[in-house]
């Protein structure tokens, strides 16, 4: 745990553009509890509205690869960019992944761009729960673009969508005709799609199979329709393409009004997801009500009272207690 | 809503074996509220134990045809059998998911079949509400094997452990060597892996490499070590042999006094998750608690607080309010 001193002076480092203090604060945001909170005190009020991108897809879809190629590409541009990649934490993942990292890596030796892996949150998939925090702090740090890459896994998949203006969604032509891509739920929350690996036999039907099927949903007039776009990340083809996609849905997100809107969106869930999230904590620790609930199980585990009963009566219970 | 007359008499039919109450008290306990209540109140007593595997992994697998596969075997050996198929709603849906269940249908010819579709909560995948109770109205409906098949997105596939005794991984070839299946969480949940499409030129290797993946994790001696069957659902090949892993897990579980505790933690569990998503939708929707939280939220939106501020306030409030 740091002092509150030493989070000031990281800040103030942080302030004048040192990367050490930066890295460092997003350590503190890491571990969470009131340091976390202090560093957010210094660091919200400095953001300024960098713009975030979501790439999703299913693992093995080359979504490491693309980023590296965009960010890249943005960098050519003289944007100054930060990288947030989602790693799992797992037993079993060893370092077998730390691979995909390596190339990412190669883009630190630029001061143009700052990148970031973090652990998901528990083991099984899912966006760690400082993500939002390490965007903002980026944005705080002058970054323009915030890219934010998924696991794939999980409701990591869907979770990027509360969390960003544009979510790439990264398919490849063996997991990705329309059928599975629908079943996997990408298709509601996809801005763009990305059909990688264009050089596969299967690519061109499989990127046409999906525009179809992006177009069953009726859209009213005027909303934005997600492009297809046939891409290699190894091979550079259709990096450009996506790169103009990702502005061209910015520009249409300002044009009607609606990137202001979605800022208010993001934040607003943000902070009904943690209270949520912390209240639920608060309660299930809380000694009374596990002592009580834990009484009552006896009755459940013994079949003389079906959960769905017992659930009733504890929600009974709290609501008078709370005077809800 | 129906009286409680009404589901009174529908549980009378239900306990002389009406299949036809069976399918409307289903539908009440997907309506949820309090008929689904009243409804559990007469299930959960008569539940006998059913033993529950669920089946998951990546769209595409094969899921749907290898739990057809398996119901067939275990209806020769005379098992009576409860199937719940967890299919996803999503605007992009249309019919074409519904193919995957011709085939389950044809199970419904055999009485001692019992196949039910649910909808996805949400649109984005994860796991029916219902599913619990309708698995406990299918055990206390005389089925002593339950499967449970997910979709095989979202969270469908980490719920799928907290509800059933034995957890059967499904993946393919392509999808499924050892760093992907290690990617996708899937590691850590399955209880008995099934390489499916055992004719594809590179199933072995893929079988091979993920038992490699399996051996890296540290167990404790005489612990359940999963096995990988390789298996053809279209051309019947290794089906017996997950029959009988699936038998093996679950004398494994009773021989070590394990079948019982996993029983009370999939109820503990289940009142937890339930109890908090109540509590949650009760604070939530409290008119008191949005009008403060959307007053606080302007400081927010023009950047004077950050949400991790705002958070901890609101969590302090509450719980000198609540008392905790």
């Amino acid at each position: 745990m740091r002092s509150d001193t030493d989070i000031a002076s990281l800040l103030d480092r942080f302030a004048h553009g040192s990367v050490a203090a930066a890295a460092r604060l997003i350590t503190i945001l890491e571990d969470g509890g009131a340091g976390a909170e202090t560093v957010m005190d210094g660091v919200f009020p400095r953001t300024r509205g960098a713009y975030r991108v979501g790439f999703t897809g299913p693992p093995g879809a080359g979504k490491s690869s693309l980023v590296y190629r965009l960010a890249r590409l943005f960098r050519a541009g003289g944007k100054e960019l930060g990288i947030i990649a989602v790693d799992p934490t797992s037993p079993f993942s060893g370092g077998a992944l730390l691979g995909d990292r390596v190339r990412m890596q190669k883009l630190a030796d630029d001061p143009g761009v700052f990148v970031r892996s973090l652990a998901s949150r528990g083991s099984l998939g899912g966006i760690s729960n400082c993500t939002d925090e390490v965007a903002d702090l980026l944005d705080a740090f002058g970054k323009e673009l915030v890219f934010i890459e998924t696991v794939g896994v999980g409701q990591s998949e869907l979770e990027i969508a509360e969390k960003t203006h544009t979510v790439v969604v990264v398919l490849v032509p063996e997991s990705g005709d329309g059928v599975q891509a629908m079943k996997a739920g990408l298709m509601e929350i996809g801005d763009i799609f990305v059909m990688n690996k264009a050089d596969h036999p299967d690519a061109i039907r499989a990127a046409r199979d999906l525009e179809d099927t992006l177009r069953i949903k009726d859209m009213p007039c005027g909303s934005w329709m997600p492009p297809v776009v046939l891409a290699s990340a190894l091979e550079e083809k259709g990096i450009d393409e996506i790169a103009g996609r990702i502005e061209e849905h910015r520009r249409h997100l300002e044009a009607h009004g609606l990137l202001d809107a979605k800022r208010r969106r993001i934040l607003y869930s943000r902070v009904r997801d943690a209270f949520m999230e912390r209240m639920e904590r608060r309660i299930w620790d809380n000694v009374n009500v596990r002592r009580l609930i834990e009484g009552k199980m006896e009755e459940v585990y013994s079949g003389r009272m079906s959960p769905t009963r017992l659930v009733v009566e504890l929600e009974k219970l709290f609501a008078s207690t709370l005077g809800m």
